[in-house]
């Protein structure tokens, strides 16, 4: 079953009523708020923390606030950002495994109780400066069937989590674990696999006398790329299913997950502008199509072409040819899709309009502040 | 021979006066200003124009301008930034190939009369608001020998090219050609194989009567990274040797260079705070060591690994180990080096600083506006 989105009445007016700025993101919060609310009904018993990082737009955040949406923040600056829109710090959760010193001292000082780790160096910290807290370890996930399957950058194996955990109960930290199952994630049973580690360390603490008060069941719930993905309600049902499965009967006290890209990919239309189409050699057939946004301001997901924006033109039925996309700035970096077959009018010209959907997530703070010369993204937010 | 550089006094007394900025880069314009002198000594009858891209700190380009210096533009805004400081528009080159007919008309207004080229929808856009002007086109070039050979994004193949500047010719534009031999190219023989590309395409244009007035010989010269370099004369020698042989011994009236990279980043130190130091499992002898600057706060080179910074410590002797460096965001493609072998001290703990070496290139500008809730780098120049 395919779930596809086009860009919203309001967004089209919205670039109706600014036809000169290119390029041009329109967030519909209204997008944001019914996917908000179908995954809360999707996953009883599991709270949501919105993953501030996808996008921080204040006037999104301050919605999902008011929603009773709680936040995954990875930085005294976002947790500062949550605050100043009302955020309350209870519902905060500092997801970064990185975090210095300081950092940590002034999360707990603004009240924030809860704490990723994965390495007894962070495990130091958070027992000198945030003792009490939850703190949840980080662990190794193999990230298959994920877009975009994460590195080893965060997390360790599961027996070096178990004596982390068992020192951080030694020390009065309340345990907890985390895991990611890697962003895109089209296999709604990458959560039960994940979860079988879990319940396995759970027991091997529970042989201890140590209790898991906290699963956290990570991001990687898709937006809606060019790749067919199923609906939130199967992710729900097959990740309730693991958790009863693994978990229960008796399920730990707080069971949250980290939504970030599926809560806002599918809220952001970009428009943007065909600078130049040009062929490189009288013999290939693919034409280069330069456009007004790349790598460099606001489309930084593009590399390795993992994440694959849909691309609308005007006007149907014109006839099509292959394309690579390429961004405006000098850098050789800067091409979003070379590899990926996109197909585009062999009448494109310079200076026509294209429209990028589910540009929601990782693009306006990924936009760098003056690249070549070129602005950070412009956004317009519809409350 | 080696070519190597340390930070210098100046930057390290700026360091001490600032003990709590990190992660803080500190710019040092006398290096810039000697790199500088040491390229128009090594590169006689050859123009240079600084590539702004790599480095737009007003005081830079500044201090260029009174040097003399011409400039490669990629943007209205590097052409804007350029002329507030007081560069002459005589001395500009909008040397992107990628730009909005608007953006041409603007550049013409302001008094620019260099541009890139590599296709049929550019040269119109310079024939319609460029008249008269300097177009040259630039040719694709194969990137042996490079360290970031540059992909096909600009670029069209020879014969493309002299059926191109025929046409500009015809429309009263004065035809050069360009070429890139690659970022940070550690081969000076590599500007040979491209002039004589170049040599071939001016006699096939001198056949039609069409006389080439400039040869940009683009950018490539290498910064100071973990690979051995060879000094900026040998590049001259070789360089002047090649134009003598390709293009001699009537060479094109005006002949220039673009580096950036080579002016601008041995100028750059960057001190760096320890965040986390973790290790991932029992078995594994790397140390994962987390920075508090990564790939969306300045180092985007780190790309691929391809631009290898050098990492100094405080104190010798200390006994080292194999490392992953990585950067503090919740991003797990924020990693720098992991398949490059650093080493860096057995006892290196969380809170030590470290330095990264040649970093004022594509550094202050590549930061995100704020990704993770990370402000842009920090940087002090030292005037």
């Amino acid at each position: 079953m395919l779930c596809r989105v086009t860009i919203t009445e309001r967004q089209r007016s919205c670039f109706a009523a600014h036809p000169d700025r290119s390029p041009l993101l329109v967030v519909d919060l209204d997008v944001v708020r019914q996917r908000y609310e179908d995954l809360v009904a999707a996953l009883p018993g599991v709270t949501v923390f919105y993953a501030v990082k996808a996008n921080p737009l204040p006037e999104l955040v301050s919605m999902l606030v008011e929603l009773g949406s709680s936040f995954d923040v990875a930085s005294i600056g976002e947790i500062e950002q949550c605050l100043a829109v009302g955020a309350p710090p209870e519902r905060l959760s500092f997801g970064n495994t990185v975090k210095k010193a300081d950092a940590v001292r002034r999360a707990a000082e603004l009240g924030v109780t809860r704490y990723a780790f994965d390495s007894e160096c962070e495990l130091e910290k958070l027992v000198a400066h945030a003792p009490g807290s939850l703190a949840f370890c980080r662990i190794l996930c193999d990230g298959f069937g994920a877009a975009w399957p994460l590195s080893r950058k965060f997390g360790c194996a599961p027996d070096v989590a178990r004596e982390l955990l068992l020192e951080a109960a030694r020390h009065g930290l309340r345990p907890g674990v985390s895991f990611h199952v890697g962003s895109q994630q089209f296999d709604p049973a990458a959560w039960d696999r994940a979860l079988a580690t879990v319940a396995d360390l759970r027991a091997e603490l529970l042989a201890e006398d140590v209790e898991l008060e906290l699963v956290n069941l990570g991001g990687g719930l898709p937006g809606t790329y060019l790749e067919a993905i199923r609906p939130v309600d199967e992710y729900g049902s097959d990740i309730v299913a693991a958790l009863r499965r693994r978990l229960g009967p008796d399920l730990p006290p707080e069971m949250l997950v980290e939504p970030g890209r599926y809560l806002v990919a599918d809220a952001g239309a970009l428009r943007c502008e065909v600078v130049t189409v040009a062929r490189k050699s009288t013999t290939d057939e693919h034409r280069w199509v330069y456009l007004d946004v790349g790598m460099f301001s606001g489309l930084a997901e593009v590399m390795d072409e993992a994440i694959r924006y849909r691309v609308l033109t005007d006007g149907a039925d014109r006839p099509t040819g292959p394309v690579v996309l390429a961004g405006p700035t000098c850098d050789s970096a800067d091409i979003l899709y070379e590899t990926v077959d996109y197909q585009l009018p062999l009448d494109l010209r310079a200076g026509e309009r294209l429209y990028l959907q589910s540009v929601g997530a990782y693009s306006t703070t990924y936009s760098t502040i003056g690249f070549n010369g070129f602005p950070p993204l412009d956004v317009e937010v519809l409350g």
